[in-house]
């Protein structure tokens, strides 16, 4: 598959997770880490907008200036005029008028790379190709978190990514003591903060061949574990009373029965699937109830060859640090990922919405330790 | 005309006013006091639903169960799950649902109005418009505030309500101290709070026959009125300092010059013009800079043969307080007004973008001192 | 008694009020509406030191420079530094500090009025005396809100200002419809807000004798009165459910008993005596609750003759807003009441906590509709 | 020196630093990070009183059962009464107070210290003197914060630990790659976050000999380095602009001359001394303006044998998290610190408000990313 077909079709992989979505679903903000998807969709295009084709092709011409300060994800000024996008509260474009963006730019997009392309202009068109597809997942928990948090419990689609989870294997894989390599030693795409491996010691430990299951979370619910302080963080705990956090997000006690909203709508929860959207707060509770602990982000990647992986993200104990020999890009890209280092954890593996090839064991995912719409389960180390 | 014209008059209105909007536009709430206009055709729809024709209609299916806790004003239970329904947040029902559920209903009100319907039932229709019409009026107010904090400052409509703003007449006239009889007298329809007529004893004074105009506040802010507190209430600097006030709702200074938005676009300011989008706080405000000041909502009342008013919803000193034999009906309705009666101001007269027939001389209505979203001017007492 | 006995008077009964205090005590402020007794002891020397001696006194030193921007009620430069000087979390200068300064400013004003001294002048420290008196009314609730918030429940003193609260009359008084005047009327000290004598129009009208009592209030708790929202105004609803608001401020409830911190410390409520601490919204809701209304404040001063007031300051429905004829005086003495005239309401009488001498049937006191941590009680009318 | 020794003479060190305050300066803190001088006196005594006395010695009766909630860190409750004890809001217990409260449990200490005492109760006294060592140091920082962010500036004392402060060495020293052991591994007494000493694997590096100077941080500052988001992590800058961040804590720029608040008052700068009251965000800052890095902890633990630490807390780019084999104690002590290993990061070294005997190169000081009240400071690694 040359470049070109590679772009289309990965451009046509997020128009796809829109399809079953109404006008309405695509331009709502109902917490500031959601995004509406109309942004997703704009912001992705405007990326080889910006970074390929006005710097690139020639004659080019944009579709809308006006699109920049839209798209982009800061303040923005126009003349002296300062108005603060935020994001939600923007009817216009249209959805209407944002796929005529998309279209716009990749048909410029597809005239471009009729023509030979410098190699690195390629690396930053895949770069871009891969910032869609980190798009595309947050997509589908952005989805799931409109549709999620409506009152009509709308369906998404009969048929969808969460049809299929499992919580993996039994037992635990038992690892040992040493110097480990981690980080990407491929040559294929990857991060730059996959980048600058180095040797690390680990000791030994075992860690689970299975993601806990609701049915081992509920027991921590039903045991008290969110009233009982000794298995929080400090300010976990001020988390879980702040917020009357009783349950993983899109649990609801209905009646005495524990329903979830999954993309199917509000159902009641199949005991036997890994527990999902959970915060690194509650699994690590969850961990400290069952006396286990979560494994390090080294512990994982080391262990990754033993563990049917590839469900849920899962938390690590590792906060999100540069490795060793961390450098950063020169311009625009250098603060692809360095500038996120700080107050975050690391979560390996990756999920059911994780875009198809996105899959590595090197991966750094990350997010901050009380967020939990993203796709994200417990193991256990011992 | 009868009241099942009347009813649909009035019901079509409503959609008139939005049929300029784009599907998008009918679902964000970019600030609290802002509803989603969608919302408004919900929410006026299931006034009907509720109180005429669950209760009245024979047989009578509710459309959704569902839009109950939807379009009613409070926080919902739905079983034991709550689920707060934040307005702007929420994308189903669509846009076309929402105009589905308003033809159900009307056509079911026309059936109910074609049999006998009591008196009692009839004022509760005639309440259940007048509700609508105030909605019509939020509703012009919203979609001004939705596409005039947009970047791309879209037009709503080229003819508009507002292409005929102008000052009214000019100098003073002048009233005699005396005793005069305030509050509604006649037999059609008024609200509560406009009821229980009393005497108030006035002194004599002289208001300006015009409003205030564009070019006059500009010399207020040239002049550093946004910059002197000795012009303010202390509240009122308050707000001034912390969101950063200096000019009226949608005026921009661009390059030196200033520009508003108005509905049809992003447009240099008409000076002869009324001044429009004031706060009570910059009314008063302007009054101190002019060493007069507003006037009462009763010295309004009893001036208003003498002014040419409908253009704009005056500000007055008076704070919105029941009047002396004012009585809360029994029930829902008893709900209406008397509940908001404390920290608002009340504003006189009508405005562009109030609706046909609901201009009344003795029409009290209220907002708090710092909003300015409505069509809201400034009209000087000496 | 001459100007200089009466404000050497004056000033001693700001120190016996505070002699009570433990050095600590003058230092706190738990809540912004409170300031710690230290700064009003400093506050209301500078009034004196900055509009009486600085200005007019021969070769006055200021005792300290930095004083200024202590003492004064907003932020300040000093140079290009610009400290937010929060009240109550200044340590210094010490409480010794500020006695030594009220010693120092005494004495130079004794000095002062040992001359001759101009009427403009004259008037000028008879306003310094009363806003002395208006701050040792705060001087009280703020005492009793700082020991009464400490969960020691510290006593003030055995003998004090609180110890012989009673209702007063029984019955209505009833007051005859007519054009009335209202606004002070005589010769001596008065506050701007009270001049512009005019006249008003009263409808017919029948006011308590007496107070409302804990043990009618005690019955609108017992009976639900903070549960429905029927009786409050629609942000009294917001007030009470975002506070936790279930009973008076100071009630505590202990093991099914209802206790109350006084100036003596916790102790069973007396059921006789009236009910204070109440707020604007506290006191509308019970007057709801018993079918009943506040009075304006036009209709307590003309029913004031035959009531007997003056042990709580008594809520009216009045906002507090200008009389017709109200002028600002020029200068910095204008802005004393005249910037506060928006969003409070206003309450008439006296409390048990005016200062000797500083009670007026005239007098207009305000607050905002939330706040009870002054003297506050409910009068009735029907 | 016996341990009751050893007791007396750490307890009578707080009692030193806190000499030279006002009776004032103990009772307000200005910031929540803040605690008020009294508190840090009589939380360290309820310390003793509670794990030691109360469950050892004989008959021991409670100073005042009161202290309990006062002198503990949570909500608390009497009875049905729930009160929240803001700190900075207690005036009482008084100073005198807790002086009193401080002899009484010293008096019982020794009486208890002169009979036998079990090896784990040692073990307990001798964790409460080192955490009343952590208060002691905490004592430093908050009487500096209430003195520095007073407008008169107040000096503490002349003779002060600020006194000697120097940058240390010069060059860097360089440290080969390879396996290291890190944590504690003495006999004496450590905190349990320092155990688990572990194997870490190291790449080479070079780290500094001298700590960051004004002079150099300056540069920082004149270059626009505040201004330039390239520098900062993503929630750094919208710390720097949220905040109005641009110099160190208790930097004032006068008139174009930087000074600071030091012990001794508001003085100009030493630009040779080391840069001190630095957030992690500006030591990270400075450090990428550098292009240099910050240590991890575990590479200074490993060059700490080279360096002249121990003026100021040195910022590492490490996340405080537990050691690969940490063991929370049972009970009570085991809420020491592993409830806090979440969105901190890690200090290394002592400072000169560490107290005496407290200095370990195995030491770990924690803070959030934000905060700089601490004798922190720079030191980089390239």
């Amino acid at each position: 598959m040359n470049l070109a077909e590679t772009y289309l079709n990965i451009r046509q992989h997020t128009a796809t997770i829109c399809e079953p979505l109404q006008t309405e679903d695509y331009v709502v903000q109902p917490v500031v880490d959601v995004s509406p998807p109309k942004w997703h969709l704009g912001h992705t295009t405007w990326f080889f907008e910006t970074f390929i084709l006005k710097l690139n092709a020639v004659k080019y011409e944009v579709f809308d200036e006006n699109y920049n300060f839209v798209f982009n994800s800061y303040y923005e000024t126009v003349g002296a005029r300062v108005i603060r996008t935020d994001r939600g509260n923007l009817s216009r474009p249209t959805v209407q008028d944002v796929y005529r963006y998309r279209a716009y730019v990749d048909e410029a997009m597809v005239r471009f790379l009729a023509c030979e392309v410098s190699d690195e202009v390629k690396a930053l068109i895949t770069l871009g190709l891969n910032h869609e597809q980190q798009h595309q997942e947050l997509l589908c928990y952005d989805i799931k978190y409109i549709l999620g948090h409506n009152p009509l419990f709308p369906a998404y689609a009969t048929e969808n990514i969460e049809c299929n989870l499992t919580a993996g294997g039994s037992g635990f894989a038992a690892i040992n003591e040493g110097v480990y390599e981690i980080g990407y030693a491929g040559k294929d795409f990857c991060f730059d903060n996959e980048l600058g491996r180095h040797k690390v010691y680990i000791n030994s430990f075992e860690i689970s061949k299975s993601l806990v299951s609701n049915a081992e979370y509920l027991e921590f619910i039903t045991q008290g574990g969110y009233q009982n302080f000794k298995f929080w963080h400090s300010e976990a705990w001020d988390w879980v009373r702040n917020n009357d956090i009783n349950a993983p997000l899109y649990w609801h006690l209905v009646d005495e029965q524990w329903f979830r909203y999954d993309l199917q709508g509000l159902n009641p929860i199949n005991m036997d699937e890994p527990v999902c959207h959970i915060s690194f707060y509650e699994a690590w509770a969850f961990a400290a109830f069952k006396n286990m602990r979560l494994p390090t982000e080294f512990e994982w990647e080391v262990a990754s060859a033993e563990l049917d992986w590839g469900k849920l993200w899962e938390w690590t104990e590792s906060a999100y640090l540069p490795y060793p020999n961390f450098v950063k890009a020169p311009g625009a890209i250098g603060e692809y990922n360095g500038k996120f280092m700080v107050n975050q954890k690391v979560l390996r593996g990756a999920s059911v919405a994780t875009s198809p090839g996105h899959q590595r064991f090197t991966y750094r995912n990350f997010f901050h330790a009380n967020l939990r719409w993203m796709y994200s389960g417990i193991r256990l180390v011992k």
